[in-house]
């Protein structure tokens, strides 16, 4: 078993390569719900449903977010009459989300998602971060946000000053989930707001510190290679580069894979991650994915 | 003013014609909101949705129900996904019944249907007839029922034995709208499920001994035009006809409209109202609705 630590941009393109590789039935998913919040009546959880539709190739992965060719009809017609949805749900996506809803109400998010995922022709095992509702604030220097209004109104442009975020309990299946695998893949999701939120749940740092973890640095250079990454690792005091990113993950990290742009920065890396793998962490094609997969793969001991 | 007691099929057929003939400003609609509940996390008050499609004409007007030419995309998708939706709502419906949900929480009901029914370019009036939640329950001979299970799941099929609904208060602007009408006017709507509910508000059946009150029978011979009213009625032990439609409005009545097929019926129902008026009330098009409207609208002293 091969179990990966997902957000909803970065990873799930590692997703699109790794199953090509793995036996579906031999991965599963950790997911962050932290975001995780109600819109127009329906329960959303962006990364949850990121990754349900990556591994059941409906993902819009565009923008990484909602379903491949989905209409807005009922989006746009709430705007039309005054009532715009600050989440753009499509109509096939909004399907997922009153499911999920109801399903959550009778069973809890974790059982949601596994019916869910089993309706999508999914093999592998998505496991959400928590059952509980949690919440997170970003406070910026226009005063603090929720991480929606921070993300899209505000377009991740105020300046962040620091994160909170609610202390959750670990759905059950989490800490087995870890013990169980081989190898644990961090993806190249946002350590703050993504990652950061499954390393906080109860039990999870130790049991990551038994495992064999491998990361991919989600910056290069000086800055993320998608989304806000950059801005909250800032805020939070930890250097902007694939050394900041080895020395957040340092007390339970393995092997880390940073690009080759940051070629020059490998033995600094080296001197907090035992072994260091570079390559070309762009993953903007499917033989991209599938290649970094497979180097991921390999190392595995 | 005219005030209109609507329920969700037969009046709003009624409006189609008056709303050609009355100056829409002094129009004002009471509806049903015995039947709303929460399906797919949003609040449906079907009746009140069909009174503000039909006054803004995009009704669709062979089922009574929903957007003409709307789409099904969520609702399909529902399906696909093993999460059948006992409604069909439509896509732009389902904004519709967002907005509402999310406005009614923050204002109540009748603001709610105000603030839509401006967006909607409504003139008239259309109030709820009450703010609070309420609940119908159909005692058949399969067992009680909850509203939509008997009309949609069960296709109003079981025996009616009896209706059991849930005491509510009246919305403000009721008593009111009824005292400086010039004309109360019962559509011709299931006088059980639809009027019974609104007639049953505090102070609306002594508001209306006051008014004058013409109602349209919705019976023909011993059957209803559309839906089961004739199943309710009779469980009820009303007399199935126009004389039975007389005799359940009987205290408040002052004019009875009457089909043309029951022109034998006219001196019975006059034993019980003032006043009959016998014409065709088949209103299968909008020529057939004017002309009822106007005929209503000319026997109002």
């Amino acid at each position: 078993m091969i179990t990966v630590l997902s957000g909803g941009t970065g990873t799930p393109k590692l997703l699109q390569g790794l199953k090509e590789l793995v036996n579906p039935e031999d991965l599963t998913i950790i997911v962050n719900t932290l975001e995780n919040d109600y819109f127009s009546g329906v329960y959303v959880s962006a990364d949850i449903d990121t990754v349900l539709y990556t591994m059941s190739d409906m993902i819009n992965d565009e923008l990484w977010y909602g379903v491949k060719n989905d209409t807005f009809i009922t989006h746009e017609r709430l705007e039309e009459i005054g009532c715009s949805e600050l989440l753009r749900i499509g109509d096939i996506d909004r399907a997922t989300k009153i499911q999920k809803t109801q399903l959550m109400k009778k069973y809890g998010l974790t059982k949601a998602v596994e019916i869910q995922a089993e309706k999508m022709g999914i093999k592998s095992k998505i496991i959400p971060m928590s059952d509980e509702n949690s919440d997170i604030k970003i406070i910026t220097d226009i005063g603090e946000l929720e991480f929606h209004d921070f993300l899209i109104k505000h377009q991740s442009q105020p300046e962040v000053l620091d994160v909170k975020f609610s202390k959750v309990k670990p759905a059950d299946d989490i800490i087995d989930a870890i013990k169980n695998s081989r190898a644990v893949i961090i993806g190249p999701s946002n350590p703050i707001t993504s990652i950061s939120p499954i390393l906080s749940l109860d039990g999870v740092r130790d049991a990551l510190k038994e495992a064999y973890v491998i990361a991919v640095s989600p910056i290069i250079g000086n800055d993320s290679v998608s989304g806000p990454a950059s801005k909250f690792m800032r805020a939070l005091g930890i250097d902007v580069s694939s050394v900041g990113v080895a020395s957040f993950y340092e007390d339970f990290l393995d092997n880390i894979v940073i690009d080759i742009k940051d070629e020059d920065k490998k033995i600094e890396v080296n001197q907090i991650v035992n072994k260091v793998i570079v390559t070309n962490t762009i993953m903007n094609n499917l033989d991209a994915k599938k290649n970094l997969a497979e180097i991921i793969i390999n190392s595995i001991p």
